[in-house]
């Protein structure tokens, strides 16, 4: 059964996300902070109680609040094990408190005819529920293999480039054999991150990384090489996942800066280029 | 001001302790389960949802549920930073339930003068709210260096050897030089294990690992070796913190039988003996 594309344009329900000091603590040391290898303990992102260190919190780490709650319900009845990450965009207009709430709402905005499969793409915007303050805003793509060819709308396509001249920052950051493991319990339970057979049945060799994680990695190595380690300065990034990761493989960052703050950057492992389409902006 | 030995025999008021299955998974992961090399994914310790896998709990997870409240206030005022984890023991009338609620008490049983420092010893018993049925006990002493020469008993004094054979089991497990961050989420967050400051603060050039995340490595290789690794079969474990693990160093967990689900177990970082006086029974 073809996916219901008249789906596009559903809005959830408003939905509350709440987090405390200890979700993103579990958040940062789930995408490598305090590895010591190469940035040290990251103290502000992995503890709440060093000596004149002030708890600060990822700018990546709110794409493991927003939900698109009930969005794939929307879209009818699909296999699950052929569904990865495509695109990833976090958007935010200031750090966010080390506990909160938030109140979230997820549109589908598109659903793509790929021809070997449907890509779909859905916007969060989540606002504090007691200003009505925008606190970050994502964007999410996702490849449901199979599902295309029924001669729909490709969607916009894009081709991506880096500069032709030497990264102004690169940063190897190892991952470990059970990272997906940690990283899941920050929310994302799909078992394609951690069953081997379900990981078979989708036709991976072993469970893989989860896209976001890998784009948390990336995150860390804009906010230190960018925004002096400051997530006030952190405004947006975007990438897209053109390959898997396999937990234990070192990711290569290169950062290119483009002045303004703006930076194009490139996610790789020994197998390949794993993000690209990468953009940053910072204040 | 010395300690208030008359403290001895001070009963807590009863706790009530609850977990999660996220809780049990993060403990999991924080003591190194999952990490593949070289016991592999552990996928009923670290996972909910694999296939034909059903989600156990560690048998030494009771270690992070047990409190010791009120206990140290009734010591009065000491250095906390002196602050080291002595003993550890646990035991268990059979696996836990992955989520659940329980009873816990905990007596002040002994203060001992060593001389250089205090040993402080406690004894917690946790009870099925619903049952009454007992769950677990644990023991455990901190060494508070400083505190000693009072002339007081100095206690029990222990002579440790293993076997004189090789041991029958032998693993070594890597740990990260990010474990204590992220094993400290499990519940202890004693800036001794995280920053650098307090650590060298207390004479130790960095943070050093929880003991008990050490003794969590060297329970999962009793598990392993002895049980089957079926938490339904382990029965207790006990061991000595006779040496500081820094993240990073790998644990060598030597395991020597002795017929009658009773076994001797010594764990090693390349620096030397960590834990010592190691015990363990099965069924």
């Amino acid at each position: 059964m073809p996916l219901n594309v008249d789906a596009v344009g559903f809005v959830s329900a408003p939905v509350e996300v709440t987090w405390s000091s200890k979700d993103a603590l579990l958040y940062a040391v789930g995408v490598g902070a305090g590895a010591l290898d190469p940035t040290g303990f990251e103290l502000e992102f992995t503890t709440e109680n060093s000596e004149d260190v002030v708890q600060r919190v990822l700018p990546t780490f709110p794409v493991v609040l927003s939900g698109g709650q009930g969005i794939y319900a929307a879209l009818g009845t699909f296999d699950r094990t052929m569904l990865v990450h495509g695109e990833q965009a976090v958007a935010l207009d200031g750090a966010l408190p080390v506990e909160g709430t938030a109140e979230s709402v997820t549109t589908l905005t598109g659903v793509y005819d790929k021809g070997s499969g449907a890509l779909v793409v859905t916007e969060t915007v989540a606002t504090e529920a007691s200003t009505g303050r925008r606190l970050w805003a994502t964007t999410s793509s996702a490849f449901i293999r199979g599902e295309g060819g029924w001669g729909g709308d490709r969607g916009p396509s894009q081709r991506f480039a880096v500069p032709d001249r030497p990264a102004d920052h690169t940063v190897v950051y190892p991952t470990r054999s059970d990272q997906a493991l940690l990283y899941r319990l920050s929310g994302d339970r799909n078992p394609l991150h951690s069953d081997p057979r379900f990981a078979a049945r989708a036709g991976f060799e072993r469970p893989i990384l989860h896209g976001l994680c890998t784009f948390g990695f990336a995150g860390r190595a804009v906010l230190h090489a960018c925004c002096g380690s400051d997530p006030d300065r952190f405004g947006s990034m975007t990438g897209r996942f053109s390959k898997p990761v396999f937990p234990g493989e070192a990711l290569t960052v290169a950062i290119w800066e483009e002045g303004e703050g703006s930076a194009v950057f490139q996610t790789a492992t020994p197998a390949g280029i794993v993000i690209d389409g990468g953009r940053a902006t910072y204040r």
